[in-house]
């Protein structure tokens, strides 16, 4: 296998967080995150020798307590978010054991943040029995500060910046060159409706790099997971993991042609995630003067699951727009929504195979907190 | 109103914590706690002196963070601990205002603390959108850790201890002296039932207090709000908050009795709330000797408001019961054994409103860590 196509696997990605279905159902995000799992395991071993290379215990000596508290944002309702939480542990063990025989291992405070509408009842009564750290819930958008300042000692995320934090308006306006009617999403779009997506993750991503590096103790390091698109990718002829969103849109047009919704709530709805080119995404990262970039790695995709079986993938597919849809369009539609789509793939599976036309990557971050 | 009519105003008390009912719907705790809320009004003055009288703002000045951490234990889902916390900050700025000027206002995390089968996704929605401080959700039984040590600097529960981390087995062994054949509480009971209960409440808040103890920074307060019986009351004649209960059992046995439900059902369950003689509690608090205490008070009653509508007061039994009795029970008895306890209270509204048989009061209490 290349490693074209190694990193291609990337491309079916759906971002853990923004109010994903709750629950333990069958469409419930919980029995629908294989990929985010395996995203998770295959990023372990970047993420203990980040820990070992970057994270600095003398962090939590200033103190006098001997605490870590570690933050997960964008965590939805598990397990991957319990999973990320262990192997930092771990790897913050390790690093104590094999450094400071003369201090007692630290004790752990995780928080699990996602937006208020994310199911923390079912993420709560899922913790772990014997873990061997205390646990909290921190419910807000991370587009904003969501801790005092200096309170954290270790910053993760996976999957979860991809959400934009709101669309632009430019994109339901019918006056504007990024209006994007009859679809719901970038790809095979006008140049103009990409800009107005780039422009909002580029504020959203400075706008999270800031409001953590606030949060950050000095020294403190953040390391983050984020899907990207593959440098050489033309949008408006590559389909990676835009795909999706294209039959969707087209099986929603199909619906508004039949009468069974209205084509004005087409147009206005967008799925708001975007996957920025890699090269302009380490420029971003790179853009903030609290915080140093110590890192940057393209996660090994040999590991990772992408869902081969229709029924699961559209399972999947459901799981993280369930909610979206339903808010926009009203109760009702998704259960034929999603009977289309599966229909559609199930006609051209080629639609959802394709590995060599999909071209997103995972970009492992670690940036640490200037002193 | 005497000082003795005015104690017995809380007799009522629906302690806040132990799987309340959710949501916000007509039988929630959220729609059915008025008397919680004109208890944390009533502290409000009490509270304050405490934070001005014993917090000490050089609690905070060691860390190089300018924050204060406050938890509340056994929040339910609001509002009545929204209140609280912002009672608490609003105290700790007055303080900060008055006495350092040139220090900047430190940031406050809240953290609010329940069981994990509470509701948070309701008290996550209902938070206060412009509230002055982060907040945070911590799910488990404070009668355990919860936090790494010295983590807090301010603690807070009302109305919460009265609930027991679990019933004695005595209560439910038929070869026990303590065997509560036919009742659910320990009102009207053989002398050996309040013991079982009491050697419980003494285990339960010997370790909330140690766990708290250790939480606690240096210096750090705690402020607790606890019904307890009246020092002068004969459990086995005065009636007080047990009544309710003792109705709620009668009902229950009307309903073994029609065959309804089995009657080992009734005597295997037992209302896990305790409320402890003045002068025991006073003698349990001043047991821990790692915190002081600095000070105790009766809640001034003046404003505090019993519910006197027969329909509403049947709605805050069931808020507290409801949860616990399906539990037990199963599905299907509740709506037909709150009628039965309606039609009761009816046809004998002295049960519910004799004040001069109701002998509980509300003891305020704040403790400090010892360095």
């Amino acid at each position: 296998m290349s490693k074209r196509d190694m990193e291609s696997e990337f491309s079916n990605a759906f971002p853990e967080s923004c109010a994903m279905k709750g629950g333990e159902g069958p469409h419930s995000y919980a029995q629908n995150s294989t990929f985010q799992r395996s995203a998770i395991e295959a990023a372990k071993k970047l993420l203990q020798s980040a820990v070992t290379d970057h994270f600095d215990l003398k962090t939590t000596c200033g103190s006098p307590e001997n605490q870590i508290r570690i933050a997960d944002f964008g965590c939805s309702t598990g397990p991957n978010t319990f999973i990320a939480a262990q192997n930092i542990i771990e790897a913050v063990q390790l690093k104590y054991q094999s450094q400071s025989q003369n201090q007692s291992t630290p004790e752990f405070l995780v928080f699990f943040n996602d937006q208020a509408s994310n199911d923390f009842n079912t993420l709560f009564q899922k913790l772990p029995p014997n873990r061997n750290y205390f646990a909290a819930g921190v419910p807000g958008s991370f587009y904003g500060r969501l801790f005092p300042s200096q309170s954290l000692h270790l910053v993760h995320s996976s999957s979860s910046l991809s959400w934009l934090s709101k669309m632009p308006k430019e994109l339901t306006d019918r006056n504007c060159g990024a209006w994007n009617k009859g679809r719901i999403f970038y790809t095979n779009a006008p140049k103009e409706v990409e800009d107005a997506y780039k422009g909002q993750f580029k504020m959203d991503l400075a706008t999270f790099l800031q409001a953590r590096a606030q949060e950050l103790v000095g020294n403190g390091i953040m390391i983050l997971l984020i899907p990207a698109a593959h440098d050489v990718i033309d949008f408006s002829v590559d389909l990676y993991g835009g795909k999706d969103y294209e039959v969707l849109g087209s099986c929603l047009m199909d619906m508004a042609k039949l009468g069974l919704i209205s084509e004005e709530k087409v147009d206005t709805f967008n799925v708001p995630t975007y996957f920025p080119r890699l090269k302009d995404l380490k420029k971003m990262l790179e853009s903030n003067e609290d915080l140093s970039v110590e890192k940057m790695d393209l996660l090994d995709g040999n590991n990772l699951i992408i869902e081969p079986n229709l029924g699961r993938h559209v399972s999947q597919c459901r799981a993280a727009f369930e909610v979206l849809i339903e808010k926009h369009f009203g109760d009702g539609i998704v259960d034929e929504l999603f009977d289309r789509f599966a229909q559609k793939l199930m006609k051209s599976p080629q639609l959802m195979m394709y590995p060599q036309k999909l071209k997103l990557v995972m970009l492992f971050v670690v940036l640490k907190r200037k002193v």
